[in-house]
């Protein structure tokens, strides 16, 4: 039984992480941290988990205390695992960071998009991008995890074919997305009251979000050279979920893009790309860690475009998190992430 | 392993019994029965099953076939079981009604609120009603199961405790409930259009629901006299859940109803009575098979309120069949329920 | 030209005023206040006024200068508006208060309710409450308007033409209502949050409800005896709309209670009965004035059951303040309210 | 007084349209169409009419006895007004189509994406496209309006200044819009109920939508070029509003597009060029005719980025409707459209 901790546990991806991890056959949540709810029950913030975690309270825990569990869960703020991450490597203990700070390999990058000095450069070498579809060996030697933000998820993984066999102009990327407000976590801003944010759409960050660097990190790295993306998200009234539109052009009109990203992806347990002709929909992936996709050619032209849906909570944050912890602990990739989609 | 036959399978209980049933150790959905979509692949219906039901097609088998299984839910309008049931359970296969045909002992009401003859009277005396916290011990040995409706469960568990100690005044019962669209069904009506259904609230049925009379004969079975109630359902803009507010009168201010509440259900697996002070949410039961209960006694006067929640699709239809199911095969009774709620 | 004030104009019912003065013939709005946003632009915090009020910036007045206009609204939080009244009553300016300071006028029962001291007792004996079904000829001489709360609007034009019939019997009044989440203000609270709001029913304050006292007061004065309210508030998950199902007890089922309430509204402009057999839907005053009620007597008994529908930031605030302002200032009463609600 | 006849007034455009006349001074509705509601009141399908249209019954009156009005508008689905337009016509009437019937000058073209033969090809040389922000000036004169589609309004609003000038890349145009789900109209389909649409996003069409020539249309008279666009619609759960993000390259870095884009629209009352800084919301449209646009150039690149928000059913179909009858009329182009967006 792996003894887990939770760092930030009274956020959407928080509470995310103990849902699914109350389905882990091999997991055990021993430690959940908050420092202004110290003491609380969690089942008392979140009455859905009655039955399950009766006994577990928030606690404000030294890493020398973290470090008695097997892995540390960082489900906080950027700029919060940057500051602990060492001590509790230093105990043996492994880090899955769902924050930012270990996302971007050129630290300078980070520092400009972040607005802040990163409190860790010496770890970054050690860290791992944690997209098991790219990078699942790495992740089985890994001791520290960045999860990949839940926009990157959906977008790389709709342009990684493509990427991968050096198919995209790099000057003609566009990823349109949209993403349900739980993205925006459980803090109480002005933007997501329900008054304000339910039947409503609208742009936001468009001259600069801080998944783009992000984003051309991974493209570029697949591509083997430099992918530039114009990154537009939305926000729309749904609770989970993110719909990916990404645009390509000059993709050569002989290549069989259905049946490259069938098999880029045949043997992978969480991207499931859609017969010809479905479309997927945010829903049919709501409360799973499954990536739908879809791959276009309008009007059998140059342009093809790709649709990608995931759970930004799951997929795009605690189930990918969990993902990663299943291939560093040399378990099946499933485990606790084997439930169908709530739909409706 | 139980093979599982499903009659009805493209409304929304029907995909929920495939979607709890692919959580069960122990059950195998063998055929599901559509005469519109014959051929059809459920997960081209219903593309969060991909990876769950891939070879599964919607079949139009006779009463034999379904005999080759062990048990058939029957996940249709009423008025399809009863001209079904003496067949199949002729197969010595078990039958269980989710819908509302063998709900109500006397036949001449059934007619009356349903507006047609019954067609299996025959069948009533051996019919079970599937209430688990009233009915477990027969549930253990019947062959046919008449599921209770989702307004009856979330009604009837509220008021139990107060009918089973006699302390309820019959002449003063209120049942003021809200459900979520999908207790409409799948079926195309302009009512629960999303521009129809979203940002509003309406009565309905208020002159008469069919399921007062199921209510009404659940309540005076517990309280051994006639209970009457005004019953008024709403529609809210939510696709799950039920919340019912039942006020009552005349009940003496000496009894400890929080008490009475938390030892009437203290063994109950889907019974949850909040602590004093808490409040039940529909979102807390989302997909779940969980009933939340509280009970209030505003400024400590004679009037008790209990405020009750299902989600209506799993306590209030498949999840509550699958547990009956669990008694009937002598399984354990949570089996293929044991999730929390997806929250948020 | 009326010379229009607004004190508190960031929230709902301040943005809510700004939008239905916009369309009247006969008002202006010189003053729009807020401590915090003072210097700002009204039109850069709600851009959907911009065109209407492109000049008009938040500012901080003095009581003086408010005076410089002819009406002065609050659209602010309880115990505001009763320590500015005085000081701009003295100016000769009338106050439409759309807060709860003058509602009650048995202060001690005030301050029970409200946990403060009043700080304007002196005033209650001229204020006069903004009920115009009620109180039109009290309105038309009055300085100070305490327009009546969201959920007492509706629930007091459901049960007056009982009342005042002394047809209550004021031991079983049950007042079982739903609000949109607007009507807990823009304030950035927790479960004001879309994830937290969407999705869900859940009821609150069932031990009591501020609202209570003043239900109370105003069915008592109605019925010239003590009314006593079982009242429970539910929110639900739409931005505007009030529905209030009211239960009653004990009407003499000789009663022909359709035509009593059409009587009683027959000369009302903002109260429509709706024909017998036809149930508000909260959609149908979106946005508008309007309470639209319907009377039921399940199956012929004696309970009769009420249903009444308002948009809780017009009819159950800035419109009804309005409409009282149109009465003080002898104009046509609909002025500026006379559009459809936006359906769908 | 101008007389209005509506054809097909059971769906949300034609609601729509009695809702905003019954704001007009100048127009009244004689006559409104329905087959299957022949002989219905309008405010018992629409309570929210109720004290506006009380007299006003669906009729099935023929095209003589609507050429007794002044002007007909069309509010029904494609394939409808081209049967009927040139008999009405013929009695000197003025038609405003708000199909797709007379938008495409290219009879093979709009046969081949609508699937039929053109009923009246012989009308399309005095139809006039009615977007006002282009046309005004045919407007004026004209017989037949073809309202433009919901989606081509917003995309060529926002395109539009570009195109003009001559600085449209034709290779690189991309329309990534989302819809509300009144765009899909009152009828009952599957997609459409609340359950299917609501907690979902989801692409469509993006094969090739039957707005996609319209758009190319007006967009390449206003280049005088050819434009080619890739369009993607989505469908997102809420009632009202289009939101176009608009992709082009190779915007040459000089230009001040912000400029531009403020003195294209300086004096049109129904598009609204945001601050820079500012992007639009949805709902800062919702139930008003306006066009908010915003224009970016995300990191000071060549590609600009385009936001543009409507509500299509007003701005989108029956708003332009009105603004269409108002200039050929000869009337203030605003009357009947005055009022601001309702927000919250």
């Amino acid at each position: 039984m792996i003894k887990v901790a939770i760092v930030g546990g009274t956020g959407y991806t928080g509470v995310e992480l103990l849902r699914i991890l109350s389905q882990h056959p091999q997991a055990q949540v021993e430690i959940i941290t908050s420092r202004t709810e110290e003491g609380v029950s969690v089942v008392d913030m979140y009455p859905n988990l009655r039955g399950y975690y009766d006994d577990l309270k928030f606690s404000n825990p030294s890493a020398q205390e973290l470090g008695t569990c097997d892995v540390v869960f960082f489900a906080t703020p950027h700029g919060v695992a940057h500051g602990m991450a060492a001590d509790i490597l230093a105990t043996g203990t492994r880090v899955i960071d769902l924050s930012a700070d270990f996302r971007l390999e050129d630290i300078a990058l980070w520092e400009k998009w972040y607005g802040q000095a990163h409190g860790a450069p010496q770890l970054m070498s050690q860290a791992v991008y944690g997209l098991p579809e790219v990078n699942r060996e790495n992740i089985k030697g890994a001791r520290l995890i960045a999860v990949p933000g839940c926009y990157p998820t959906a977008v790389q993984l709709g342009f990684l074919p493509l990427a991968e066999q050096g198919l995209l102009n790099g000057q003609h990327l566009i990823a349109s997305c949209v993403s349900g407000v739980s993205g925006a976590g459980r803090g109480t801003k002005l933007g997501s009251l329900f008054c304000e944010a339910t039947e409503n759409v609208m742009a936001y960050a468009v001259n600069g979000h801080r998944h783009l660097p992000e984003i051309e990190q991974g493209l570029s790295r697949a591509a083997k050279k430099a992918m530039q993306v114009t990154f537009v998200p939305h926000l729309v009234p749904m609770i989970r979920g993110i719909h990916a539109t990404l645009y390509t052009a000059d993709i050569d009109q002989t290549i069989d893009v259905q049946q490259l990203f069938e098999q880029r992806y045949a043997s992978e347990p969480f991207v499931d790309v859609l017969p010809a002709g479905m479309l997927p929909q945010t829903r049919s992936v709501k409360g799973s860690n499954m990536c739908r996709i879809a791959v276009q050619r309008p009007q059998n032209g140059s342009k093809v475009v790709i649709l990608s849906a995931i759970d930004n909570l799951v997929k795009g944050a605690s189930g990918q998190a969990v993902q990663n912890m299943n291939i560093m602990f040399a378990l099946d990739e499933k485990l606790g992430l084997h439930a169908p989609a709530l739909m409706p």
